[in-house]
């Protein structure tokens, strides 16, 4: 089974979802490591663009670059098309081109003749195969398209594999397409093209995007397309974490390697905390809620067996089970961190008693270490040994006001003690916490020169809490590099000035610890 | 087609859902009024039998109430048994008892002979049955059950339907079961219980459990349970709100009166503001964002034939169409939106040349009103008449420090100008917006009163340009809430604090010009 996620496609096409060019580099890897066969992404702009000269550094070891693209213009030629170049430069082993395959939108959205329509697939489709790209052709609305007219639908396909497309790509646009149909005329198409790999591509509008890619599978399709949290536009694309898990355990198809499939939930949290838009507790498989149990009966009877309430085993796809009475951090779970940093230490050891303790405590007072390893290494180095005390907080005091003068609204003043020194510092800034930062970092310079090659270089916020508006528990996550490295830590409070400097601190004290 | 909601019972098993009993009392309003024909809810603890005992006041006009409960205990009468009496005491006119259908649940759950299992579904239907009450019984871990031991599964049915139950409801306890073999059992069922109402009740946990519903319809079934957004333990319940429009308005069965199929948006919004979890913008069907289209190619398709981008007409859900607005868009997206405010206005008239032109220049100093309707909505008026000033700012001062007293880390003191009247207003928070939000709630309380219905419900924050830490633009998202609508505002800065109060102050301008 191949796999193709188009999360940096597609994906980037959801309300609220945006990727910086490092957010996207990010992203690619974790995906190739988790052994996807086919990473897609844009290239009609600079920022996608760059995307793709950055991502040939990465040297991926199993997924393969793909750049996504509509075919030529009508009335024009591939060669000469700004479009197709662009696409030409993404210089990708993989090109996916979409194309019409409905009559209604050949006629109302492209304005143009049917035969043209081919001719621009065809086209488009040889124009790449003869340089030596593989082609993938995304019929678009190809399910909606079958419905007002099979036999043209079936002709945009026949265009794509004479110019030279390996695989066709069937798509629901619009997401409205029932799974039995999708069956049906996945049949169909199967048998029509022995020769070409047949793909699915199911957006979820109407909440049946994962049964219909798997019910395209069932009928024959061998490619599968859709973004790992389910990320696209209007309510998304079909989520390849549930397709997934869904065709490998339950229909027994290989999309991933098996040792590989218990790291998914690993991989939708951090992609998750890339696009900060955090993961829903109730994501099949990989959500935090998906094999918890609250109901006394469930909780019960999980006990006596797993397979009285659960329908997989969570470990399978890297999840846990959580009997929500009785919370327990999975010491199992938590030791491979410690490992890494101390080779040494058991699994039985005091240490590991006391890490999973204060994860325990810590969680239960709001903190979430996701996406933060660096600070969660602050958390076991804690429970190991004492750390040098750099500097202490006596206090800060931040103003901020409106209207203000000079661009700086902000202005912090702190005091800490550090090597023995009492040492005060104010700072202006643009913002809070950009004050505070500064601040900071002027208290600390004649102490620590090495503090001047880190930079901020990311800054994400979010609310743990939705239900209580502004009072609710902000966590805040601070991405910070020395040119070498670059490392995440968190810090959780109600105040988010707070939550900014706890953060802030951690980001410090990790690079002094080196 | 009979559909019965659980949001009562399987939905307040949800993690963080939990309904006082005027909570109860008004969604079992709402899903009445929509036309539903069942709303179960348990009555094993007192909170929910005091639900039962008010909600005979409400004179439910479509739907009957429904007690849930468990067949009787092993070794013993159903007459005597306190499960049992409870059940009674509810007093509705029916009743839903579940009962073990698989052969695994009956030896290690349990813990009794599959013959004592039998007895205890056949009583308990008869003992209900024949103090007159329509009993549905839910076979849990049919789907399961099936697979162990078909014949067993089979035989959980037939004592029910000899103890009386009219309904057989096959239930997919896990979440597990795909729609194919959803489908082939449940044909299989209804073929052997012409007699019977053959009910489908599946959970999510593969995220095919809308698929799985509709699929049991096709092969007979005839009564659907669900929750209506999907509430239930782990991943939840099959959600109604998705299930109903796919049935009626895809499949062609009639579950509720075509004129309240509008309003199911509007029942999903209301439902989520008292279970207090705001609703997933990318909810199927109901959601803000399940006709919302950004991409350019998108935009430009749905205004030339909507049926182009949309799997449904969004009216027919009572939902609608947004274009989302961004540089990209040109006239053409934003007319629509400008449209909706002023009927009268033309595409072509100075008044979107300015909506135009403010969009354009606000995008470029870092705005993004993605997601921000009410802000957006608020622009246009500007643009088109002088909006009256509710209250100007002089000024504002937040203090923020650490270490703090009383949990309340910042003061904020404000100046503000409302009818004529300069008003200075202090308090204390959790934070410095909250700080801020408390004290010009406190000045503007005695002008306008009904700010006291507003709630902030959810408070984003995303910084825009990742690549510059601590300084780059903060884009501050707001929902608040009367009740009866939510709205979302957005403020940009450099300082999140002015970010902060800039949708603040959008989120009450659009309250007040109701």
């Amino acid at each position: 089974m191949q796999i193709l996620d188009s999360t940096l496609r597609d994906g980037a096409q959801a309300e609220g979802v945006s990727f910086s060019v490092n957010d996207r580099l990010e992203i690619a890897r974790i995906l190739d490591g988790l052994g996807l066969h086919y990473i897609e992404a844009g290239c009609a702009n600079p920022k996608e663009q760059e995307f793709f000269r950055q991502a040939a550094a990465l040297h991926l070891k199993n997924a393969k670059l793909c750049a996504f693209g509509a075919t030529r213009r009508k009335d024009s030629r591939a060669g000469g098309d700004n479009n197709c170049r662009a696409l030409l430069e993404a210089a990708t082993p993989v090109v996916s081109l979409v194309g019409k395959s409905s009559a209604l939108h050949v006629h109302e959205i492209l304005q143009t003749s049917q035969a043209e329509n081919l001719a621009m697939i065809e086209d488009s489709c040889r124009f790449f195969s003869q340089k030596g790209r593989e082609v993938i052709f995304d019929a678009e609305h190809f399910l909606d398209g079958w419905a007002l007219d099979p036999a043209y639908a079936i002709e945009a396909l026949r265009a794509a594999a004479k110019g030279g497309a390996r695989t066709l790509v069937l798509c629901d646009t619009n997401g409205g397409s029932l799974p039995w149909d999708v069956e049906e005329i996945t049949r169909f198409v199967c048998k029509e093209f022995p020769d070409s790999t047949i793909g699915i591509h199911a957006h979820d509008d109407n909440g049946m995007a994962t049964a219909s890619t798997c019910a395209a599978v069932r009928a024959g399709a061998r490619h599968v397309q859709g973004t790992f949290l389910g990320f696209g536009e209007r309510v998304g694309n079909a989520n390849l974490s549930a397709v997934m898990p869904n065709l490998q355990l339950k229909l027994g198809y290989n999309c991933i390697p098996e040792e590989n499939l218990t790291r998914l939930t690993d991989c939708a949290l951090q992609i998750a905390s890339i696009a900060n838009t955090g993961l829903r507790g109730n994501t099949p498989f990989v959500g935090a809620r998906a094999f918890a149990h609250k109901g006394g009966m469930h909780s019960d009877g999980v006990l006596k067996n797993p397979a009285s309430f659960e329908h997989i085993d969570p470990a399978a796809v890297g999840n846990r089970r959580r009997l929500l009475v009785s919370e327990v951090a999975g010491r199992a779970a938590i030791y491979p961190r410690i490992q890494r940093l101390y080779p040494e230490i058991d699994i039985e050891s005091p240490v590991t008693e006391r890490v999973v303790a204060a994860l325990k405590d810590l969680e239960f007072g709001g903190y979430s270490f996701e996406g933060a390893d660096a600070s969660f290494d602050l958390l076991i180095r804690r429970c190991r040994e004492t750390l040098p005390s750099f500097f202490e907080l006596i206090g800060y005091n931040v103003l901020d006001r409106l209207p203000y003068e000079n661009e700086r609204s902000a202005t912090a003043t702190l005091k800490i003690r550090v090597k023995g020194n009492l040492k005060i510092a104010a700072a202006e800034g643009e913002g809070p916490v950009n004050a505070l930062d500064l601040a900071l970092r002027e208290a600390l310079r004649e102490f620590y020169p090495v503090l001047a090659q880190v930079r901020l270089i990311d800054y994400k916020v979010r609310i743990m809490e939705s239900a209580a508006g502004t009072e609710s528990q902000v966590r805040v996550l601070i991405t910070s590099s020395d040119h070498a490295r670059q490392w995440t830590t968190v810090g959780v409070s109600r105040d988010i000035i707070e939550a900014s400097w706890e953060a802030l601190v951690d980001s410090i004290i990790y690079k002094l610890l080196e």
